[in-house]
This record gives C-alpha cells, sequence and structure tokens, in this order.
C-alpha cells in the first residue's frame, strides 16, 4: 500500500516522475496516429477536445477526461467515508471538464472494490455529485480488486463560439488568477487525523469547512465557464499543488512568472498552500485589464485572487523576494 | 488478492452478486435524475446510448462504455504479460461498442499501478489495440495502485440511420447466432497455466492459438455492424460466458430460449463453451430467415453459428435434452 499522500519530494521532476510516464507514454500512443487532427487536443491538457463522432462538418466539439481515485493513494480510508471516495472521484473529473471553459454532459464510473465493500455508499458518493453537478452516471463497470478504486470517465461540451481554455495560451504580461485560498484540502486531511489541536485557530465552524474541503471537493464549473467568456488565455485546475501545476502551465505556455503572494485557507500553512494539492481552485492567466475580475462580479461569482503576472522569461519562477519551487503531489513509478 | 477466474458458482445468482450489485447501483444514480430523456438508454446494456451533447435537434447519438481490467481478477501476470493487460482493457471495452452495432471514436484509459511496474510494456499494449481498432486513445490519468488496473472509457458512434442493437429486442421464433466457437479463452488459459499436455489433441499452431485467444481477445466490431445493418434484434458480447450472457439477453427481452448446440472452439471443454467467458464473440437475436449469415457473407465474414432459437415462454432455458444453466463469472461483493 502506498502511504497516502506522501510529503512532496520538493524540486523532484525525475523520470520516475508522473509526467515524465505521461509524456513518454503519450507519445507511445500517439505516434501511432500521427497526432491528433487540427482543431483537436489530445492528452496533454485537463481534458482532450475532440471533434464529435458523425456530426459531418460540424464544429461542435466533445471534451472528455478521466481520473481514477484509489483509496490508500488519494483517499485515507481511515478519516473519511466510501461516500467521499464516490464524491471524490466524479467531483475531480468535472473538475477537468471546469478547466477547459465546459460543461458536463455524461460520466461513465468503473468501481473496483474487495468483497464486502459497502458499494452502496460509493454510489450514494457518486449520485450525490452527478445530481450535484448536473451530469448523470450513464454506464459503468463493476469489478473485485484487492483495494477500492473508483475510475471515472465525463463527456462535456462547450457552450457558445468560444474554443476550449488550454494549458499553453499565457502570454507574458498576462495576470495570474486562482479562483479561491489554497490549502484547505491538505489542511483539512491534518485536521481529520490529528484532530482539532493541529488547527488551534478556528472554531468549530471553521473546522468543519476544513474538513468538508478534504472530503467533498468542488469543481469550479461556473468560474472556469466565466473565465472562457471573459478570455481567459490559459487554465487548468490545481490538483497536484500550485508549485507544480504553475510550473506546468508556465512550461505549456511558454512563459514564467512574477507573483506576488499565495493565498493561504484559514487553518492551511502557507508550504500547504504552495504544495498541498486536491483544493481543484482554477488557475487561471487572462489580459492584465480588469476583465476577468469584472466578469465574475456580473455573474455573481466570488472575486478571484490576483496572485501575479506571467513573464518573457520561460525560465522564471519568482514568489516574492523568493522562488516558488515546482513542487506538489506526483505519483511515483 | 482474489484468485484469477475462480470457477463459476453455479445457479448462483445471489444478492451479492455482480448483476444484483449493479442494479441496485443503477437505480440510485438514475432515479435523481428521473431516468433517460426519451431516445437514451443508460446503464443496463453493452454501452450507453445518449444525445450528443451541443447538437441541437439532431438524431447523432453518442455510444458510451467503459471496463476496468485487474491483474489478479480479469489477468493473471503469472502467465500472461503486461502488453496483454493493456490490449485486453482497450479491446474489451471496444467489444461492448462492437455489441451495439456501433464503430469506436476515441478512447481514455486510466491506468494504476505499483511503483516499479513496466508502463511502457502496458502502454505498448494499449497503442497496439487503438491502432488494430482505429481508436486512439486522446486522455488519461496514471496513478499509483498496490495492484496493476487499467480502466478504459470509449466513445462510439452508430453509422447510418439504424438504431443501436439492444439486449432487449429479441422476440420469439427470432434465431440465436454466436459469432464464432465458444470456450478458447478459457481453455487458452488454462493451456497458460498446465502446458501443453492439458490439450493433448491440438498442435503447436493450434496451441499457439489457443493461447493467442486468452491473451488477445478480439473486439468483433464488423460483425457487430454486418448484424446491425441485417436487422439483429437483439446483441451482446459474451464476457462472463455463454450461460450467464444468454440469460442476460433473454430476461432483457422477455423470451426463453432452446439450443439446439454450443460450438466448442478446439481445445476446449464443453463446460469451458458454456460458461468460460471471455471469448468476446458478439451473441445475436435475428429474424429466422437467413438474413443473418446472407449479410456476412456479402461482407465476407466468417458465417455465424445458429445456435438455438427464441421461445415465448420466460422461463424455458433448454439446451438439447437438457438445461443450459445461467453460469459464468460473476465477481462477488
Amino acid at each position: 500500500m502506498v502511504h497516502p499522500k506522501q510529503p512532496p519530494e520538493k524540486g523532484d521532476r525525475s523520470p520516475t516522475g508522473e509526467d515524465a510516464a505521461i509524456q513518454r507514454i503519450g507519445m507511445h500512443l500517439k505516434s501511432r496516429f500521427g497526432g491528433p487532427p487540427p482543431g483537436e487536443i489530445w492528452s496533454g491538457d485537463d481534458a482532450a477536445v475532440v471533434s464529435l463522432p458523425g456530426v459531418a462538418g460540424g464544429h461542435a466539439s466533445l471534451l472528455l477526461t478521466t481520473d481514477a481515485v484509489v483509496a490508500g493513494v488519494h483517499i485515507d480510508l481511515a478519516v473519511v467515508g466510501l461516500a467521499d471516495v464516490g464524491w471524490k472521484a466524479l467531483t475531480v473529473a468535472i473538475s477537468d471538464i471546469a478547466a477547459m471553459g465546459g460543461t458536463p454532459a455524461h460520466a461513465l464510473v468503473a468501481v473496483g472494490a474487495p468483497p464486502g465493500t459497502d458499494l452502496d455508499e460509493i454510489a450514494a458518493g457518486i449520485g450525490e455529485a452527478a445530481e450535484h453537478w448536473c451530469c448523470p452516471v450513464v454506464g459503468g463497470d463493476l469489478t473485485s480488486a484487492s483495494e477500492v478504486m473508483v475510475s471515472v470517465a465525463v463527456t462535456g461540451s462547450l457552450e457558445g463560439p468560444a474554443h476550449a481554455v488550454l494549458r499553453s495560451g499565457a502570454r507574458p504580461g498576462d495576470a495570474l488568477y486562482v479562483t479561491g485560498r489554497l490549502g484547505a484540502s491538505a489542511a483539512g486531511l491534518r485536521l481529520l487525523r490529528d484532530g482539532p489541536a493541529s488547527v488551534p485557530a478556528l472554531d468549530e465552524t471553521e473546522r468543519a469547512a476544513l474538513e468538508l474541503a478534504h472530503r467533498r471537493p468542488r469543481a469550479r464549473l461556473a468560474e472556469g465557464l466565466a473565465a472562457r467568456e471573459a478570455g481567459a488565455t490559459a487554465m487548468m485546475d490545481i490538483s497536484d499543488g500550485l508549485g507544480i501545476d504553475l510550473d506546468r502551465l508556465v512550461r505549456a505556455s511558454g512563459v514564467g512568472f512574477v507573483l506576488d503572494e499565495v493565498p493561504v485557507a484559514p487553518g492551511a500553512t502557507p508550504e500547504e498552500a504552495r504544495s498541498g494539492g486536491e483544493d481543484y481552485e482554477l488557475l487561471i492567466a487572462a489580459p492584465d485589464d480588469g476583465s476577468l475580475p469584472d466578469r465574475f462580479g456580473v455573474v455573481g461569482l466570488r472575486p478571484p485572487h490576483r496572485i501575479g503576472v506571467c513573464t518573457a522569461d520561460g525560465g522564471e519562477r519568482r514568489l516574492g523576494d523568493g522562488a516558488l519551487e515546482a513542487t506538489g503531489y506526483e505519483h511515483r513509478f
């Protein structure tokens, strides 16, 4: 069993890491087809963008994404329930659709579980999330396995004429935003494991919110849609930690960054905010003219946090007077 | 670890079985949305049929299906390789598309694996299958896990005007066909485990074919398409065994059956043919006027095996002078 939520291995982006493995495997798979046809995006972003099969000459696009949640790796069943596993598995896949500016359409769920597992509890959590995010589960598979794992695939659509917001479009001078304070999920896990004494400054309501942030992450669908409408140039969800995810975004875009601050969730440490991961807030690059916060205001969303700007130096990784390291959660292989 | 390929538990369709669990979970999930809109099929068939998101007023349908393959459950890594796991995971999902009469479009793959697993070998098998079945992998997820598991979601389309072929359309008097002799996968696994002495009647070429049937199953895409074109009334793929899968088809259709014979693959036992599973041949109900074999002949396919007929008595389960029990592989929970 892999230890849940291993401490991030700082600055280490070795060939055994997740990104390296994904890139290598992606090459394997793409090379057989000579890469995607024009207008399609295959692996490398939050979701794939493909043309709709069977729609001749149409401009309609389909978003496709998949995520797997494994007990003992993504979820510590000692402190969260099976319904939370179900909720989380669906929500993190829907978060990938949000990160393209899309709207989820349908979900498929494959569940693996040892004999004796309360499948109804997993299904209840999946069902709550499906209803909450308006994304019906239309099919699935159920199999024996030695540990609980829930794998979800979600389709999505793009409303209106604008394209999906990729990771690769940020330009020097663009402002960088996050849709909420960070570190809440990591701090929530700490609270669930170590008890209230680990977050002495928080009252009961705040502690409950922190636990919920870990157990029941949110997909920022309205924010993703608003960002696309406001002309965001790049977007992704923060699943593995701001450090590692921002590194991915600026590498894809060929820019650097200078951050003024990283907004820290109540109860979280600055380290948790920088590299805790699993907050599923959106990281957005947009023209620095106020259009993004304006749009968020118009549609009634919490204002986004402006955390810094993109710069022309692709090697720049500045946070205040120091550096933001590309740390966060990477699976090891 | 679940023992690979447990002997089927005969006649036992208990509430802890796979079908019961799937039905219960399906109710959980469907009830929140009041069931599918008109024209859509959600869980309960080989694949879901949904309207294409974002295509207003169109009749275009999207097929969606997911399957998970878990080492130690579906695959015995002592006798087959990681590339076979990859091939099989993609192929069995594509087989679900074949069983609707559809054409695969895009695949998503989630891989879980312990540290040290040769991910490139898994990817090579996935890539070979993707190329073979013309179904590019456009996205994926990679995660640590304590055992190797590959979860695949596939989208598909329906060419031409005809509808998807469901499990539920068989009528009394329809002929029942299978697209090939059965039991080859189970016999191939036996050969791989017990050696050539376990299949004394076969020569080296036949043994190689039998091993391949287990390691590299085929998706019967051309057969599924031809069956739909020929007016097949019901269809599914034989994944868990003819006994259990035919029981599922006739239950869905509200008919019974009388079988003359079950065609047995060279080297397989009659028991393996009846309940071995994993052959992924298609089971088809069609008007008993020869139109299905005619169509197969026109498009150059091997003739299907006519195994019997559907009857009006929903309780009838006859094979020759005896009964065909609803046995096959069911996951236990």
